[in-house]
């Protein structure tokens, strides 16, 4: 029989799916599960995508142009206008999601071997992109102390290495929901410059700023024309992570021929996502604001009752919907399964992703986890009535 | 300025899409173009897939399974057993077209330098999936005399290398309509087991079969259970390429739980083409027979007219939608371009491949073309005329 790869032995597997079984058994024993493990938001997608996909009227289901369909890409551009961000439908292209934005911009800028930086903890599925390209990733921690800011210049100076050929950021982030700086974006402008790096920017959680800040794009940033690649998606803009429509956009016209090569290869994006994808653009600001008054309670919520717990400690994060959390705990991963396998209290658990699969850096994030605040109020209070509680009898606590 | 990848370069660039910026000239000079390049069918997408999701009534479009809705994978077993292939729900794993389940089944088998033999001419992006897994493809030649026959065991045998892992098959074939009969499957068979190699078998024209013939699977051959997977997709069956929604099939254990990793990692197929696509399972035979009539008409004309014109040689292949025919020309690039750039006839002329672009081989296939025949009769009929004459009076005819 033949061998698989070493690239697919290399895959990880999501550190969150390994614990699906478990949460699947407590359910059969008919516990309730909060699951605060997920990026799927339970807020409805806007009806106007909803209703463009329910009156689609075309009599085939065709593909689309591979960088997407044109009349997408142009009402995309208005968009983009709309907050601040001057771009051309041909400086975009559509891809099956964000993941696959991401994996055309490693692969068209980045060799088997070169390096990428990535303050840790980072988004979980970027180890998957980064071996599906062959790319090394060389994380620089950020830390809960300072709510997971920019690591100082010093750390990236000292993580630059010949092999490195970018940078990459999530803001606002997820895991940490930490919402980058104009002053700490600038920090990252020199570094790209006098390195001359590529700035790669995942900000696919824009819309998602609270406390009055505003979301600042790398878009933005003066002379990085040729070094800035944004990946977007509307995912989570609108709600509607199963259309599987992301893109990238990028000033770099050999960027845009090359990866138009890749998008080429394997013909088209999901048209019936991006029917629905442009129908959203119109979405009213009514539903935004009805969106992130939701998710500013959820998250005033979920950051005090953490903070409240004995020995724990959560940050007050500007953007996204996730907070890393530091428990007083031993293993988060041993945690977020005993917490499925063997305790519940009124018969109710809670599912929580643990840090350590959002850190590159073995040992880092063992007392930390993710929650993703994507249920209703009324049962995050809930989730966080049944934290607490594990928190007081949980073996391995640390307090 | 950071340099693009070498992978970037390596990704050829679609032989076809070069002539789109010609055809669009000669479109504005207000000349009809017959495409009979592409592979998107004219014919109308289902009924009952249409319906769908004009009926799609969630109020959330969410991530589905990373291997694919598991409703619809249990309604494609029952279609698979429709056609006599007995698999089970979690033999499948769902991509974004049969694109991306080719590209996972080359990662997940192969290793950057391995090869993969391929029977030339074949399907230009499997260049593209090779470049993008850093495989090296190992093309054996078909000749148009024996219609483009599996090529002899001993052409195989003798470009088999230590760094051969698999061979890959279109059947029917992309671009040649050959389908191979279950004689020519026992040899691979044979080979496979000889060598102890992956047989990929891309089976996504399975429905398109003439003259009485059917379509036999690779997963018809005994005690290759871990060495098999084949490829398909919803995209020609339904005439719906813009859903993309293909999928992988193997026994082989090791492979759906390698693959499954890197469909975690770009976390969901496209959820809207996968309800078109459960729903188009229940497509009605009536369906099929007007469909493989109209095709049948077509290939009759296609194959006929070509034969008739002087110079000019058509195999009858009995399957797909597509011809590969040798014409008296001296380039076949040279001739698609002139018959777009300097041709018309009666103000009307015809978009073809040259099948330079479908052989790995250079300087093969210089005086082939692909002919998709996706149009309808009467424009085929036009087109044929067209070429016809474009033949009587191009500067490099060799005859």
């Amino acid at each position: 029989m033949p061998s698989i790869s070493r690239k697919g032995h290399l895959m990880p597997e999501s550190p969150i799916r390994k614990l699906v079984p478990y949460a699947d058994k407590a359910k059969a024993r008919g516990t309730k599960v909060y699951h605060l493990n997920i990026g799927q938001p339970d807020i409805e997608t806007p009806a106007v995508a909803l209703n463009a996909i329910r009156n689609f009227d075309m009599k085939v289901i065709a593909y689309s142009h591979s960088a997407g369909i044109l009349s997408y890409r142009k009402k995309l551009a208005e968009y983009y206008k709309s907050v601040g961000i001057e771009v051309s439908p041909d400086e975009i292209i559509i891809g099956a999601g964000a993941s696959e934005a991401i994996l055309f911009t490693m692969q068209t800028c980045l060799d088997p071997g070169d390096e990428i930086i990535i303050p840790e903890p980072f988004y979980a599925n970027y180890i998957g992109f980064a071996v599906n390209a062959g790319v090394e990733i060389n994380p620089i921690s950020s830390s809960i102390e300072s709510g997971f800011a920019l690591p100082p210049i010093a750390d990236f100076e000292k993580a630059i290495t010949p092999r490195t050929k970018a940078i990459l950021i999530c803001n606002p982030n997820n895991p940490t929901g930490y919402l980058y700086s104009k002053e700490e974006l600038e920090v990252l402008r020199e570094l790209v410059l006098k390195y001359d790096l590529y700035l790669i920017a995942d900000e696919v959680y824009r819309e998602f700023t609270y406390d009055g800040l505003k979301h600042e794009s790398v878009m933005h940033l003066k002379g990085l024309e040729q070094h800035i690649i944004m990946i977007d998606s509307v995912s989570k803009r609108y709600s509607a992570c199963g259309v599987r429509v992301g893109n990238l956009v990028t000033k770099n016209k050999e960027i845009l021929a090359t990866a138009l090569k890749f998008a080429q290869a394997r013909l088209s994006p999901p048209t019936l996502g991006q029917v629905a994808a442009e129908a959203a653009v119109d979405t009213p600001p009514s539903y935004f604001k009805m969106v992130l008054d939701e998710y500013l309670q959820r998250r005033n919520l979920v950051v005090e009752e953490i903070n409240k717990i004995p020995g724990a400690f959560c940050p007050n994060p500007k953007g996204a919907f996730y907070v890393v959390a530091r428990l007083p705990i031993d293993d988060a991963d041993k945690f977020c399964r005993w917490l499925l396998e063997d305790f519940s209290f009124e018969n109710q658990t809670v599912m929580l992703a643990p840090a350590t699969g959002f850190y590159a850096t073995k040992g880092k994030g063992l007392n930390e986890v993710r929650i993703s605040y994507v249920l209703k109020v009324e049962d995050l209070a809930g989730s966080m009535k049944v934290l607490r509680e594990a928190l007081r009898v949980y073996p391995g606590r640390t307090l």
